[in-house]
């Protein structure tokens, strides 16, 4: 017999079904066995009569039976068991609690992610996550771009050698990528384009915050042919607008879990970095790092900026030349300045993007500028010397965007398994 | 002015227009200078009447004019130019052609990869990737899988030390990630059971061949509450069946390109791993590996399934526990063989698969038995004591299939910037 999922008994009732899945609650009284039954769609109850042991909570079983109506059931339908097979059985106790009656702590349930995510809210972050990703792809095919899939083991550091992880690669000395910014770039000169990719990236970064685990999703693009810095930032509106009524939709469910709401996409106000770092040290009463904010100043500036605005998402923009990398467009009215943007998202940034440079000469003149090698970025320059349109990009960090989305304390809630200072397991 | 595409134009005969792209050919003939552009989409001529420079090869132009009915030129469609501007000179000599005309060394491309994926050809076969991995994620996201994003820096190997490219971790020593593989069955136990991941694998290999590269994109997948191994080769034809008709539907410029022909799908053919021993013994004359294939006899019995069936897929089965992981499940009927299989593509291994022990007992009895550390696997054995489905899963390794799908000689050109035992640059 096939397999139906929890979430689709009600449409057969009368029938004999199975169902299979993990035991989320069981308890026998006076004769009758309940087992309710949870599977990657719900869960349901089935009703067992005369005498077969209860089996053990988080065991996978498999459940034969007839679907009859029972208005207090999930879905207004139960199944009077008829048969039931255990097909893995759980030790009796469990390491860490997985209803959130009781509280296990934030460490120990990272311990046993595995189990934590048998919690269908922490799963439910999971799911949003894919939700939002494919948003991303699609949106993005839609527009022309092509996906690649860029070497992870590089022999140098995108912006030098600060935060990389280190590689042995056979005879030679080689890096984790931390951002697939030059190839992307090159590919978009290939004649590509418009190129994107989802993949890992790994920072060494020495902090254990809520804000950083030490590898991320990122959500990667760059386009050629672009008039300005303000293409890019459209493109991100649009994608937005596209992505987040659906997975309002198409997660309505797991984001009710999460108690979150999804803000409105539209268009999103721009602020001038000078302007924002007066606005968080106004609100703040100290002041912001030079050309930046700190993460306090961001929290305050996206505030500021709910409050004026009703706004979720705001652009802070022309970021000075001191704190962006070698790449970055300077502004022709301003050459201190970067034709560079940040999106703040709920007092987080999520995203990085920019106008880059697409001329050879300035291009050498900033990374000499920066104190790097021209000669160890040969193979990222060259494409500068035979045609390269005008061209930027952003990164969105998938956990990040997916953690302010859904209200989260910590990114390491929409990791699968978390990679940090100290947590290399499971 | 908005851009037009190269490809839309003939859509706007009688307009002024604006298309961008790289100079393909250029050329000026008694007062007439001919410039050939090629953007993503294609190529579209402009002629300029009267004085203009000819741009060098290769360099980023902008072109605006009024289209016209020209028979001769592609889509029947020519710009007459009024005005051409410059972004990016390309100097006067490329140190690849990439024009077909005279041959380049391999080497010498894979060297300014950037440039020789110009010839639309090498970039035919990126798109043709893209394609595919769009339909693998569709298709399972229609199955109901949950795409996720695993660790790729990891404490332990998959299958122990070998081929592991060491990452210093802090304080720690870790490794890249040879395969998602404990990482996706722990997510089918934690209540997902469906899941997927299109990601990096890194495998330390010594040999250099057509067939390996250092780092490669993995289409994997595992799935929950299967019956038998059957469920997973059974998965895999369908999403050929979904999949090849959608790339051949949506890149038939690029597949044409490349002169393949795309293979009909539907039910493939299952040899025992014996039998298909015996084939190649037949037809090579000599001994095979024990309970295995060499590189020439998967040729060989490709060869010969395709002679009598018409197929260019065959599932090899029953692979002996001694050339399995130690994770493979075997075979309650001969428990020397394992329920697993490996899929044959036109002569190339592209698939590894099978059902995996879901038993705790089971799976810590065969660590020992590998000489593997049962401490060191911890974290993956803890879901096999509170609950695990059976299940099964496959790899398939992207840029394998991409080439046999397109009659490539070597995997090298269905990567954006391969890595191999020598190459780690650009």
């Amino acid at each position: 017999m096939k397999r139906t999922l929890c979430s689709q008994i009600s449409r057969h009732l009368g029938d004999d079904i199975k169902v299979a899945g993990w035991v989320q609650a069981s308890r026998s009284l006076g004769g009758i066995t309940f087992v309710v039954i949870r599977d990657r769609s719900g869960v349901t109850q089935a009703i067992f009569e005369g005498r077969i042991e209860a089996p053990a909570h988080q065991s996978v079983v498999e459940v034969c039976g007839l679907v009859r109506p029972e208005k207090r059931a999930p879905g207004g339908v139960e199944i009077a068991g008829a048969s039931i097979v255990e097909l893995s059985r759980a030790e009796p106790s469990l390491p860490v609690d997985i209803t959130g009656k009781t509280q296990s702590s934030f460490e120990s349930l990272l311990d046993h992610r595995v189990l934590a995510l048998r919690n269908p809210r922490a799963a439910a972050v999971l799911k949003v996550q894919a939700e939002l990703v494919a948003g991303f792809r699609d949106f993005l095919r839609g527009e022309g771009f092509t996906e690649v899939f860029t070497p992870k083991i590089v022999a140098t550091g995108t912006e030098g050698g600060a935060e990389l992880f280190e590689v042995k690669y056979f005879e030679k000395q080689a890096y984790l990528a931390q951002s697939p910014q030059l190839y992307k770039q090159m590919l978009v000169g290939s004649g590509l384009e418009r190129v994107f990719e989802v993949g890992p990236v790994f920072r060494a970064e020495e902090h254990n915050t809520s804000r950083h685990t030490n590898q991320f999703t990122s959500l990667d693009l760059e386009m050629g042919f672009i008039e300005d810095v303000e293409d890019v930032m459209g493109l991100e509106e649009r994608f937005l607008a596209y992505a987040l009524p659906r997975v309002a939709a198409a997660c309505a469910c797991e984001i009710e879990m999460t108690g979150a709401t999804v803000p409105r996409a539209g268009s999103i106000p721009r602020l001038d970095i000078e302007e924002a770092r007066a606005v968080a040290r106004a609100r703040l009463g100290h002041e912001m790092p030079a050309g930046n904010l700190s993460p306090e100043g961001e929290k305050a500036v996206s505030e500021d900026i709910f409050e004026t605005t009703g706004q979720d998402f705001v652009f802070i923009t022309g970021y000075p030349v001191s704190v962006r990398p070698f790449y970055a467009m300077p502004d022709q009215r301003d050459p201190s300045r970067t034709k560079s943007f940040d999106l703040l998202f709920r007092g987080l940034e999520v995203t990085t993007g920019g106008q880059r440079i697409h001329d050879y000469d300035m291009l050498v003149r900033n990374l000499l500028a920066a104190g790097l090698d021209p000669a160890k970025f040969e193979g990222y320059l060259e494409v500068f010397r035979f045609g390269m349109p005008p061209h930027g990009g952003l990164a969105i960090g998938a956990e990040r965007l997916t953690t302010r989305l859904l209200g989260l304390g910590n990114v390491r809630e929409a990791c699968t398994f978390p990679r940090d200072r100290t947590r290399l397991q499971p």
